[in-house]
């Protein structure tokens, strides 16, 4: 996963290196008996330097994605003294390597406690220009080490997990009257997916104070599907989490919502509903 | 193939599960001697909810990906009552799941007749929430043991073929002055792909009425490079289907065409030539 | 590599003939004992009919992709009298294939001496359509034959090497008082990258006149991270080159600039810096 887009050969040359790597990789334990280890693209269309994106996104993605080992690059930092870390959560088969910046905790949280953590030793390279290209030069070689069983401890340094930046993702927050959300992301379809769970709204439905449609009200529905024309809903979404949604439109574009915004969720008493 | 789009973790997420599934395909023949199924992304660049346009796309496609199994999913209708099915063509070694919508359809009649059809069995994951998200819960691990060798007929309950959604994709109508064709498809390069084949019109230049370019002439030709800078002509494209097409330019926006529009191509006597 | 996109399918079907390809290659030498050779899409970004700017992209790319297999399509004079060629420059292990309109030479140039090139010979497929997608119908069939082993010079008709088309990199101009470079690339983040080196400007701070902000002074930096919020400067690149950046913002929007365009950078003499 990375916010290098697929305009550029970044993507590319980063799986090149990944595909090509793999001598001298410290107590490499796998063979190659079945192929090379497969390689999946999460998504690079992480917007740009945007950590937080990028951590929501591993922290959704978590449970689908592991075992496995993880390569994440979101890194406005590269280059400067932010740590480039590797991390392991044993109880999830899971390595994840990318910067110290808070883009890999909220994911390594959700899957378990952090068996162990290291800053990542440089990997000699005569080909290497420059010091912006961590992905390239420094994550990519590491994660086909460990991708061909090398363990994270052989990557790097010990680094005290209790050091490693970023926080788990928050839940909203509910009182007798309803719940106070974030707005965590717009997906491609213009979904507005909310850090609330449909037990914290309840079933009923809820108004949403929000400039562009004043008096909103929103049912919880179970499917796109079964939002009307030109009407919007609560959706429970694949992770279990409410999304404002539209019939086949973008609600986000019509309710002007972006990321980080903090939402208001209304219980409606049974005379007002 | 899909609308997910590649912003989001859609994609990869469908791709991870791809990858780990086969524990418990019933009936699996293959073994991965020589390594996992491989993968192709066709594109998941269709336009959100657009169906019609992804139906196309598998239906051109078509021969050239297969024998295989096709994952194919354009489905504004999950989590109600459309059925998820999956549809064996025998004669082309293929299988293609998705929704029962009219996407598979036009691509399945292309290459053979249907030689079983099946709405799926769900799969047991405790990760699955919302009912939102069958081409990871649903569709992927059924393609994954359809990969490993699982027979169509054992991914689900039997469904009369008959009853399946979609329509062959019609050709132009043809008469003694001309056709009346419909615009298929609008391309990355700006093309607009036709129905209509070079036998429909002929080999002579035609008139094709459109009110940005009255009177607008078009000959021929067999590649973009013999198109002169600023005109327009028909290509026969790699699909053996006429395109209207500029030098270097998206001739769509310079005709402002899109796709479903309906065209007359007016054959002109030797004496207008 | 092309400038195919990836909203329509073109880059799928291509991938679907590289996988399935293999029976006739003339002495492919290659078993597929560790499953088929591994793709790496390198970018389909580019920029439509770009010629120049898939050169570069290879050019800048070419250390990291070999050892293997290069297919590069963008394409033009598909169809028309442009060669269709294949290069195998021995010294790095590669092969490369694609047009003859320049878009390969500047990477083979790089890599190593051309020690064999060819015409390719056309393979039959009797669902080939149409002469525009020479991708699918001829590049991808050799490619999959090199890949396992066949010589680039089993797959075409012999070439004289000094007639392929494209000229190597040039690098800036160097004078007394500074460099006049060329913008060779605007990636995603809007970093701009010059054709000149540290060595060519010096260590000092340069003069960079652009109408978009008079007076332009930069300083050369390590790290996008150094550059302070709201300022400019140059960060040696991935690639060794300097680029013209911004702090977390696309220096190339603010600068009015693109790719081709001549800048000069005049060295600030100690009493200026």
């Amino acid at each position: 996963m990375s916010d290098f887009g697929t305009a550029d050969e970044f993507v590319g040359v980063v799986h090149a290196v990944l595909s090509a790597h793999g001598e001298g990789c410290p107590h490499a334990s796998h063979h190659a008996a079945g192929g090379p280890p497969e390689r999946v693209d999460l998504t690079h269309g992480v917007p740009a330097h945007d950590v937080r994106a990028g951590s929501l996104t591993l922290w959704r993605s978590a449970p689908w994605i592991v075992p496995g080992v993880v390569l994440a690059v979101v890194d406005p930092g590269v280059g400067t003294g932010r740590r480039a870390v590797a991390v392991e959560v044993a109880a999830a088969g899971a390595g994840l390597g990318g910067p110290d910046n808070g883009l890999l905790l909220p994911a390594a949280h959700r899957l378990g406690p952090v068996t162990a953590a290291v800053e990542l030793h440089p990997w000699p390279d005569p080909r290497r220009r420059g010091a912006t290209f961590d992905g390239r030069d420094l994550f990519a070689p590491a994660a086909a080490c460990a991708a061909l069983g090398t363990p994270v401890a052989e990557l790097g340094s010990p680094v005290d997990p209790a050091t490693l930046l970023g926080e788990p993702v928050p839940g909203a927050e509910v009182d007798a009257d309803g719940v106070v959300a974030e707005v965590l992301w717009i997906d491609h379809y213009g979904n507005v997916q909310l850090n609330a769970t449909p037990e914290d709204t309840g079933p009923g439905p809820v108004e949403m104070p929000v400039a562009a449609a004043p008096g909103l009200r929103l049912r919880v529905v179970r499917a796109y599907g079964d939002i009307a024309p030109d009407q919007l809903a609560l959706v429970v979404d694949s992770y279990g989490l409410l999304s404002v949604c539209a019939y086949r439109a973008p609600a986000a574009a019509r309710l002007g919502l972006t990321p980080g915004q903090s939402l208001r969720l209304c219980r409606l008493p049974p005379d007002r509903r």
